[in-house]
C-alpha cells in the first residue's frame, strides 16, 4: 500500500545524522563507560517545584480536555514574558501553546507554506529543520554560514537563495554553533524579509542562555512583528525537555488559524502540564538556576581549550554547546568523532550531522558535570593535538 | 502577510459547530445553572493510581526527551493489548504512540494523503474529521448514513463516492450516533477498500464502551491488516482525556514513516505520561470502572425515554452518547437544542453539528451523574412530547 509522497520524503530516506549518537548509546548499553557530550539535554531533571505543581494540578482534577490554543492564563503569562523581554506589545491572542518547540516550528511552517513552496534555513542547522519543512509540504533550501564569520549569516548569501521563497528560518542563540546573532546581522535579515515579503520564523528556544552579547528577538525590529513567528519553549530554559511545552508567538490572525491546526493535531495539551508551566514561568530563580551550569562550563571549555593546537573553540556566545573547529587535524568531523569515541570513549557530534557548513567541526554539548567535562575536554584536546601533529608530519 | 491556503482552509471559515456548547458555557459563566450534556468527557477525573504513577515517574527523573515513536515498553503493551483484543499479530513496530487519538488521526491522514487527494468519511461524524483531512492537504468527502439503518453505513453509498478516493475513515463504536458497526457492515466496507485500493482509517477510541453486540476491529478482517490504520487512545477508556495519550496501529512500514512525522511534530511525548499509561493498561479493573457508569446511564436513558412521544432513542449500542431522533417535534435539532436550553437550562448538541445526516437529532452525552441525568432526560422528554403535540395540532 502506497504512502503519501510527503511522508515518504520527510527524511529523504537518508541517515538521521545521529549515527555517532546511536553508536555511543549502544556502547553504553553494552556496559562500556562513555563520556556523552552528544545530546542537548540538561544533566538534571525538571526542578521538583515544577513537578509538584504538576501533580497538585492533576490531583486537584485538572485532568480533562483543555482549549486547543492553550490555557488563557498560560497564554497571558507567555505574552507578558515576551513583551517584557522584547518590548513588543504582546497579548494572549498572539500566543499559541504547543507541544514543545518542535511543534511550534511545525505549526509555523504549516501556517505559511503551501505545497512546493521554497523555505530557507541556515546551515549548520538543528537536525529536524529540513524534515519539518518537508512534512509541511515545503522544499527546504539551505543557506551556508561560515566559520570565519563565527557562523553569523550574511544577508547577501540569503538574498542569493531567496527567489521564490516564502520563509526564512533562523535560530539565535544557535544550535549547533553557539552563535548569538548580533544586531547588524538581524537587521540585515529583517530588511531582506521585508523587501522580499518573507515570513521570518525565529527559533528562540535558547533565549535564556546567552553568555556574550544580548539576545535580540527579530520580532522587535521595525515592521517585523507582522511577519515574524517566534518559537519558544520551556525545554531548555527550565529543564522541561520531557514536558513538551512550548509556544509560537505571532500576529493574531496567524495565531487564530494555527489554533485550528492545534485542534486537529493535538486537541489541546495536558492542563496539568500547562499549570506546571505557569509555575515555572512565575519564578525567575528557576531559570537562572538552570542556565548557570552552562555558562560556567562554557567558561571552563574556554580555559581548557585556550591555545591548544589542533582545534579552535568558536563562537561560544550562547546555548548549551561548544563548537570546535578541528580542521587542523586534517580529519572530517565525522572521522574525528568516530576516532575520539574509539580511542577515549568520548562521544561528541560531528559538525557534518548539522549540515555541510559545519564540516570539519565537532559539537560538544556541555551536559556533563564540570569535573567530567574538564576530563573529556582535556582528553579531546590532547587527541586533537596529537592528530594535528601527525597530519603536519605527514603533510 | 499571506498564510498558507491549507491553514486558511481547515475550518473553511465556518462555525465550528459548537455554538450551542459555547452558549451553554457562557450561561454557566454568568452564574446560571445548566445541565450540561454536550461534551464527551467523563464526570470524573483520571483515576488517582494513574496520576500517582505519573508523579512517581517524574520525580524518579523521567523528565527528559523520549524516543519519538514512543517508549518501547508502552508500544509493546499497546501491541499486546491490540493483539489480545483482535487476534491480529501485532508487535511494537506496528505501534506509534501519539498525543491522543486526534494526533493519531492526523498522523494517519498525513501518512496516506497527498495534496488534493479525496478522503472519505461518514456522516454524521466527529467534529474534527473534515478539518483533519484538510490540514493534511486532502479533500473531505462525506458519505451519508441513515437513521433508519441505525446509522450503519451501506457499502453502496460509499462506493458511489469512492472514485479517486485514497482513504475511508470510519468510527466504531460511533460518536455521535452510538452505533456499533456489525460484522456485515464492516465486511462490506473492507471488501470495498480491498477492491478499490483504499486505506481504511479506523477510529476505535470507544472500543471499551460497547453495550450491544461486540466491537470488531476491521483490521482483523482478511487482507485488511496491510491497509488499515487504527486510532486508539486512553482518553475514553481510562478517563485520561487531558493526558493526550493515544496510538496508531498499522503496517510496520507505515508506522516507521509516521515516526518520522512524530519527530517533526512533537519530538516524542512526556515520558512520565507514557509511564502512567503503562500503569493504566496494566490494570483491567481501571477501564471496567471507567466504562460502568456509561452502560448504566444508557440503560437509564432507555428506561426513561421508552415509549415517550416526540422522540426516539437510537441505536445506543456503544460509546458515551445517546442519539435522539426528535423529528416528530417538527423542529430541527438546532432549533430544538436552543429551545431546550432556553426553556429548561439543559444543553445537548444538535445533530446538525455532526453533519447533515443527523439533522433532526440530538446528541446527549451521558456525562452527568445518574440522578441529574434522569432529571434532564425526563424534562427533555416532556418538552419533546409537548412540542410534538403542538406540531401535530398545527399540522
Amino acid at each position: 500500500m502506497q504512502l503519501s509522497r510527503r511522508i515518504e520524503g520527510i527524511t529523504e530516506g537518508g541517515s538521521d545524522g545521529w549515527d555517532l549518537f546511536h553508536r555511543a548509546r549502544a556502547m553504553q548499553a553494552a556496559g562500556q563507560s562513555v563520556l556523552d557530550l552528544t545530546v542537548g539535554e540538561h544533566d538534571r531533571p525538571t526542578p521538583r517545584p515544577i513537578l509538584d505543581a504538576m501533580h497538585a494540578a492533576a490531583t486537584a482534577g485538572h485532568t480533562g480536555y483543555t482549549v486547543a490554543p492553550g490555557l488563557p492564563a498560560l497564554r497571558t503569562a507567555v505574552a507578558e514574558r515576551v513583551e517584557a523581554r522584547t518590548g513588543v506589545p504582546t497579548r494572549a491572542e498572539n500566543v499559541l501553546i504547543t507541544a514543545g518547540g518542535q511543534a511550534a516550528l511545525f505549526a509555523a511552517q504549516m501556517a505559511v507554506l503551501d505545497p512546493g513552496d521554497r523555505a530557507l534555513h541556515l546551515d549548520p542547522y538543528y537536525a529536524t529543520y529540513p524534515g519539518t519543512i518537508r512534512a509541511a509540504g515545503g522544499v527546504p533550501v539551505t543557506v551556508p554560514t561560515r566559520p570565519e564569520d563565527g557562523f553569523q549569516p550574511r544577508a547577501p548569501d540569503v538574498e542569493a537563495a531567496a527567489e521564490g521563497a516564502r520563509t526564512l528560518l533562523i535560530n539565535t542563540p544557535n544550535n549547533p554553533t553557539g552563535a548569538v546573532y548580533d544586531r547588524a546581522t538581524l537587521e540585515g535579515l529583517a530588511e531582506l524579509c521585508r523587501r522580499r515579503g518573507l515570513w521570518l520564523i525565529s527559533d528562540e528556544v535558547y533565549d535564556t542562555q546567552v553568555w556574550e552579547g544580548v539576545h535580540l528577538s527579530p520580532r522587535a525590529l521595525p515592521g517585523m512583528s507582522e511577519r515574524t513567528l517566534v518559537a519558544g519553549s520551556l525545554s531548555k530554559s527550565h529543564a522541561m525537555t520531557g514536558s513538551r511545552l512550548g509556544w509560537i508567538v505571532g500576529p493574531e490572525a496567524a495565531i487564530a488559524r494555527m489554533a485550528d491546526l492545534a485542534t486537529v493535531t493535538t486537541y489541546g495539551l495536558p492542563g496539568f502540564i500547562q499549570d506546571a508551566g505557569l509555575v515555572a514561568l512565575s519564578d525567575p530563580a528557576l531559570e537562572a538556576e538552570i542556565a548557570a551550569p552552562f555558562r560556567r562550563r562554557r567558561d571552563l571549555a574556554r580555559r581548557v581549550l585556550a591555545g591548544r593546537p589542533g582545534l579552535r573553540l568558536l563562537p561560544a556566545q550562547g546555548a548549551m554547546y561548544a563548537m570546535l573547529d578541528i580542521r587542523p587535524t586534517g580529519m572530517s568531523g565525522t572521522v574525528f568523532a568516530e576516532a575520539l569515541l574509539d580511542a577515549h570513549r568520548i562521544a561528541a557530534m560531528p559538525g557534518e550531522s548539522f549540515g555541510a557548513a559545519a564540516a570539519g567541526h565537532l559539537r560538544v554539548a556541555l551536559t556533563l558535570d564540570d569535573a567530567r567535562l574538564a576530563e573529556a575536554l582535556e582528553a579531546l584536546a590532547t587527541f586533537a593535538a596529537l592528530t594535528a601533529a601527525r597530519a603536519g608530519a605527514s603533510a
